[in-house]
């Protein structure tokens, strides 16, 4: 494994230690441990290309979280990049309360030719958080216009994450996500996560499927159908570490909310722009069609902030029937965004140019495949994924499935190890997330997935010499 | 006047019909009636260069509102245009939660020193509304780390506008914008609007003053200090209209927050960034070191959506002290985007370069002079402002100093006619707003000033045609 190691060594472009030196100053990041703060910096990064960054000291890694699940045709695009030059030497801000845009519309009408069923309204916003909170907001919103100012709460489930505004990490339902922030508790009603590989030890995954779906029914008899809104659920639960819901989970939520009139919103800020193979994995996938999809991230491979709802069209026709003059007074001063909608439309162009759909319908079996082959070793509960997202599940032994006890950082431990080699891992917990770009060719999984496994036995070797794990106990 | 009328029609580059049918098809703008989805578009925007906006028609206007608050430097600034294209090639993005980047870094360094006090912390979002939630989230959570979980509630007061999220939302205190959305009611103790030009009849501006900060005490009185985590305030209330609350105002809320260990949000989503002709307004123009600022906007122009959040570093000092192990468990997919951090970093680079703070200094006096002209006209009630910011208060009559009945619209009324006249403002009820580019030129505020005066005389001729309003009534 020497080869691997700083892969492909150069000098740095940028001060490393001058950029330290004000991100230690002056910088709060996500999830700091502000009790710390200054002690330490993140990581400089200095350069990206293709599904390749470069840190500081000039080290290349394979970008295994692709961004933040999010850079979907690769960085260093000439495409995207001159779209930006483009766009802010034409127009590069209107109002979005007074005016539209000629990217603005367009991308509206493409994200409704990409979404299932009639969900052509599109609403803009910064990101995935005020996506979501914008679809919470409109379910209020339309009870209220519906005469049902008691409908108001949302069903969400334990290992969700659906942003960070107050509303929108209100329906979180993360480990320690929560410590020392407040909640909206009072508007959420909460089910438990659909993970299989954790369902109760005496169910087959059928049966935990209908658990799941007892569970759904049970909840909404006990606090009533006239008292909640809508439910929100990622198709596939990203940030929660990969769950894929049992078979049959999404069309049965959809009937149970479509028979009880609630609204069933799929946050697709992670599986839609082709990360699943498909522009919106809803129906494509899942074989459902939901009231409300958010959007965010893949649209514009990250190179922009940008976000969306797609909503029914039918929701409107039902507002037009009953009532006049209804505004819907939310809305953001980077609404439609002429040049975050003008990257939204290069970013589309790449991945129809260059078929990344098809790329990624192609290559994910084989993705999949080889990640599946570290279940071999004794750290890996399990390896689950889909499309081009996947999970590295590790456990204290295959027989209770239950990870080494947090603080002990697994996940943080194998990326360490990765990231000496040349792969970076979104560690969380005890598990390690990857949603690499969808241009990742072969050779590149094969790389990846070879790091990985050394990251893990190295990452089993630090565990026995420190007496936390031991392999012979685990199989 | 007849020269104004379409003072450079020139053949569009885009195709008005097609990007109107795509809007009316497929988009929800801010602030929509979403019962009459699809009637009308909105205008549609084409291209922009420096104070001007050039409609799909050709038309060339001034951009009163300056975007919504936002294009600083003007439009088409080659220096943010080529920033972009160089970041997009360089690092395009990087996950916040695993890394930094330059830009990131050297941006907190610099709005660190802009700031006043020891407000160097900073945490940046997608814009106004995610800053404005995450620093209302940072007080619940001091609240939680200080052992004080009954210590939330949120002081805010009438014509506030602090943003479009659940939470940010909950704090406005604008006519009409509640309609049919839920707010987060129990957390926001309501205070009365610091409009001087509204207050009540028998009072002077500076018995004013002295309600306002009794009514502040009162209510502090009757929650209990130790229930309120936070004031929220816009120095000058902008989507209000444009209200500067009396003299000495800021200085005394902030004693009062100080003595009832009140946490004090500035929201200078609008103020900063030289719109007053400072960086912050806090300190240069009101003698106020809050205890966090939220800003956007003008920090990249509005070319990218960025805002962020600027913390007193006692507070982090305090958790440091108290706590081990705190995570603040907040952050978005875009914070620090490494693209909008180098678009700011562009931005403040001509702000310098060119001297515009000093600029907004020098002009201001003649901006608002020549505005303030159009009181004599019946219609004008007030005509106010600071800085580059300014409004138009349309009256009933100057005695009583009512608008006319909001349905009547004289904002819009107003509008449509400078509009015809190579002029936006942006309308509101009864005012019009204007915030133009800082880059502005007298012979530019001189046009400004005669359409807006010849709109308003336009108006007035309508409404007297209308029977609605009268000028020798009116003085």
């Amino acid at each position: 494994m020497k080869s691997m190691t700083r892969p492909n060594s150069h000098e740095s472009s940028v001060d490393v230690a001058s950029v330290e030196a004000s991100a230690k100053r002056h910088l709060i990041q996500p999830w700091d441990m502000v009790d710390q703060l200054g002690d330490e910096a993140r990581p400089v990064m200095d350069r990206a290309d293709g599904v390749y960054v470069y840190d500081g000291a000039g080290n290349r890694l394979i970008d295994g979280p692709g961004g933040m699940w999010c850079v979907q045709v690769g960085y260093r695009r000439p495409e995207i990049a001159e779209a930006l030059y483009g766009q802010a030497m034409h127009l590069g801000y209107n109002s979005p309360w007074f005016s539209t845009s000629a990217p603005a519309a367009e991308l509206a009408e493409r994200i409704a030719a990409m979404t299932p069923g009639d969900l052509n309204k599109i609403f803009f916003t910064t990101g995935g958080s005020t996506a979501v909170d914008t679809a919470l907001r409109f379910t209020q919103f339309l009870s209220n216009v519906r005469g049902k100012p008691e409908k108001k709460m949302i069903l969400s489930r334990g290992d969700a994450y659906h942003g960070s505004t107050y509303l929108s990490a209100s329906c979180c339902g993360k480990l320690r996500d929560r410590d020392y922030l407040d909640v909206a508790e009072d508007l959420v009603v909460r089910l438990s996560s659909p993970n299989p590989y954790r369902r109760p030890d005496d169910m087959t995954v059928e049966q935990f499927g209908d658990h799941l779906i007892a569970e759904l029914e049970a909840k909404i008899a006990e606090v009533g159908a006239d008292k909640i809104a809508c439910f929100i659920g990622e198709p596939i639960l990203a940030s929660g570490g990969v769950i894929i819901p049992p078979p049959g989970y999404h069309k049965r939520v959809a009937e149970v909310c479509r028979k009880n009139d609630i609204l069933l919103i799929h946050d697709e800020v992670v599986t839609a722009f082709g990360r699943l193979g498909h522009w919106f994995a809803s129906e494509d996938v899942f074989g459902v069609t939901p009231d409300i999809i958010t959007f965010a991230k893949g649209v514009t491979s990250g190179y922009v902030p940008l976000g969306g709802v797609a909503i029914s069209e039918r929701l409107f026709d039902e507002i037009e029937r009953s009532e006049e003059g209804v505004m819907f007074a939310n809305g953001y001063t980077y609404s439609g965004h002429p040049i975050a909608c003008a990257a939204a439309l290069a970013n589309i162009e790449i991945m129809e140019k260059e078929g990344l759909l098809q790329h990624v319908l192609d290559i994910s079996p084989y993705f999949l495949g080889r990640l599946k082959e570290l279940e071999e070793l004794p750290l890996v509960g399990e390896v689950r994924g889909q499309g081009l997202m996947a999970c590295v599940d590790a456990v204290a032994d295959k027989r209770s499935r239950n990870p080494l006890s947090l603080d002990k950082k697994v996940g943080e431990r194998i990326d360490r190890h990765t990231e000496a080699m040349g792969l970076i891992v979104r560690p969380m917990y005890n598990m390690c997330v990857m949603s690499p770009p969808l241009v990742i060719e072969r050779s590149q999984i094969d790389t990846m997935v070879e790091i990985l496994r050394e990251g893990i036995l190295r990452t089993q070797k630090d565990l026995e010499a420190e007496g936390i794990w031991s392999a012979s106990n685990a199989a």
